[in-house]
């Protein structure tokens, strides 16, 4: 039988550090990940010396590209690896990070996610016929939230207030890449993407950095990491796709897997970061996770149930909508995110009382990751 | 204390498989890399419901390539994940699928290295003058060519010896890309790259496509695995550069580590499959390993101790000069090559009595990946 995260020794993040997300700039990448990586070396208390192992996930910026960021801090012969799964590539590496330090490889693991925008490249398959439906993101997710409104008797206007509440988490959060609050009728007024799908409910793809420590309980002891900074990551889960299955069915999998490993029941969850690149995921992806039931997300969204403060605070950074989704950063970030809000240090965007934190990606809508954090 | 990977539970290499190498077709990757699983699968008897995880080795594909590849073989919900280190990504992709199967993460992990050619994109770092001084390969290697020669006494044919030798076993793989043998005069006389360098001194950079299975000892008794084919993992290292270390003391570093882990002297060593992009690389890797004192690899060239049958045979595959260095595909490649060696299923190119293996990879210089591996 194959382990689980939580049947290996005790996993923390200790640190989280951020290049803030932004528009494509005239800033290198080596500075945007150094930014991120110094944050959470100077967050978790540690020098570079200190890292073990390093695991990048990056999805825009070519080949080898760790080594002329890092040695900046120092070439000091520590292994490491570039990790790649489209949008959940920062998961990807987060989840390899946690890997390695609790199978004990590694006693302190850098994780960092990394990205400027680019045109993506995907190797043509040489397979004909499979995809010529194929239709682009915003299409797809317009026909989903048109698909949803028909079911369940909700408004676009209803959608649309997912973008006003994250706007509003953005604003709070001074790494956003969108930090100004919007009205509904902002939301709604914006240029029309696709179907009902206005700019402002589709999320930013820029550059940024996040960077976040992953470190054994041993290290934590042996390196004076202050303890209320290390944050227990309770399970790791992903899968892939299987023939049928939608991004919603392969989240319902991939998060009941992660809640299950943390023995944690969806109702236990005060802060969630899910992948809503488009406002339709976040209704489909909190029904998905159970912390609302089938066709309530709508009606708990209006009474606050996912604002700060409400039931289940849901993209407390500003989401994928507001905080951004530069691909390689974004799935770290949300680890780093719901780090500082366990800790109770996420400043004006604290949730009160935060102590479980679960974190959600989807890569090309075919490979799912979640992660649970628990406040000991 | 971290933990090495033998500290963890045994590994084994179950089975292994190959797309030729060959140069840029208008076959897709997809092909590529399905005829590679399929060839591992069938060797260690196996299907596709039984890997529990895949880890895809990749330079030049770009994003999320592993899913329209493998879920030909079936969409079944297994995790993936893509890696990158350069020239040792194929190297990187198997350490990680070790580490899983020997933390119990996954029973069973499918490792693929799959690479078509096209121009390397390498984000620009942003920083300036780091590397004014920048050379490309041919010429850097044809310096420490040069360098080599006037330091031992040896010639610029001596050094060409080593292609004359890993071509002519490069001509008993039928998945290398280079099959034909070439005379001494052949390789002095081709093309030169760069001083005393000619192109069959060369590694050739074309597509192709190497899978291996990694398995634990539950698993082959689960599964039913001939246990003649299962070859053990004896130990992986992997470091960095430090500030000052060349190819050669990346090298030196990696192998010392992996031999002591394996508690294998260099004598031990029957099967050596190394990162001889250019001819000179041998002669240094075969010295750093501690296989041949310094100075004494060319002395024991000529003597045959690095033939097919000698005291350790060298890149019996063809090596990267012979069998051909796709990036993603060739570490994997090398495990392969060492698991047949080892297993005595060679064919032609049978080294006598292989029990102990040694893959050594380095990506850009920087990182380098060694494994021994050991016939129980």
């Amino acid at each position: 039988m194959t382990k689980l995260l939580g049947d290996l020794e005790p996993v923390y993040v200790v640190g989280a550090g951020w290049h803030r997300y932004q528009r494509l700039s005239q800033v290198g990448y080596v500075d945007l990940g150094l930014t991120a990586v110094r944050g959470a070396l100077d967050d978790a208390g540690l020098a570079w010396g200190d890292v073990d192992e390093s695991f990048i996930g990056t999805g825009h910026l070519g080949m080898a590209v760790g080594r002329p960021m890092l040695k900046h801090l120092g070439a000091l012969g520590k292994p490491l690896v570039h990790v790649e799964n489209a949008s959940a590539s920062g998961s990807a590496a987060f989840r390899l990070g946690c890997v390695h330090v609790a199978a004990g490889i590694s006693d302190v693991a850098l994780v960092l996610g990394v990205d400027k925008p680019r045109s993506i490249y995907r190797a043509p398959t040489g397979t004909h016929g499979l995809a010529d439906d194929a239709i682009v993101p915003f299409t797809h997710f317009s026909l989903l939230s048109g698909a949803y409104t028909a079911a369940s008797g909700v408004t676009d206007e209803d959608l649309a207030q997912i973008a006003v509440k994250n706007h509003r988490n953005g604003s709070l959060n001074p790494n956003a890449h969108r930090q100004q609050e919007r009205t509904l009728e902002e939301v709604l007024g914006g240029r029309r993407t696709a179907g009902s799908l206005t700019s402002l409910q589709c999320c930013p793809v820029g550059e940024g950095a996040a960077a976040v420590i992953v470190a054994s309980a041993g290290a934590i002891a042996r390196l004076g990491i202050d303890p209320a900074k290390a944050i227990r990551v309770a399970s790791s889960a992903t899968v892939t796709e299987t023939t049928t299955s939608s991004d919603q069915e392969v989240t319902r999998e991939v998060i009941a897997r992660a809640l299950h490993e943390a023995q944690t029941p969806p109702s236990e969850v005060d802060v969630f970061e899910l992948h809503d690149a488009f406002t339709i995921e976040e209704a489909q992806y909190v029904e998905a996770s159970g912390i609302a039931p089938p066709g309530k997300y709508v009606p708990m969204l209006k009474e606050g149930a996912f604002d700060i403060g409400g039931q289940c605070a849901v993209s407390t950074s500003g989401g994928l909508l507001a905080m951004g989704h530069p691909i390689g950063p974004t799935g770290v970030g949300q680890i780093g995110e719901i780090a500082l809000q366990l800790r109770g240090s996420a400043g004006p965007r604290q949730h009160p009382g935060a102590r479980v934190g679960l974190a959600h990606m989807v890569g090309l809508g075919a490979v799912g990751y979640a992660h649970v954090l628990r406040k000991d």
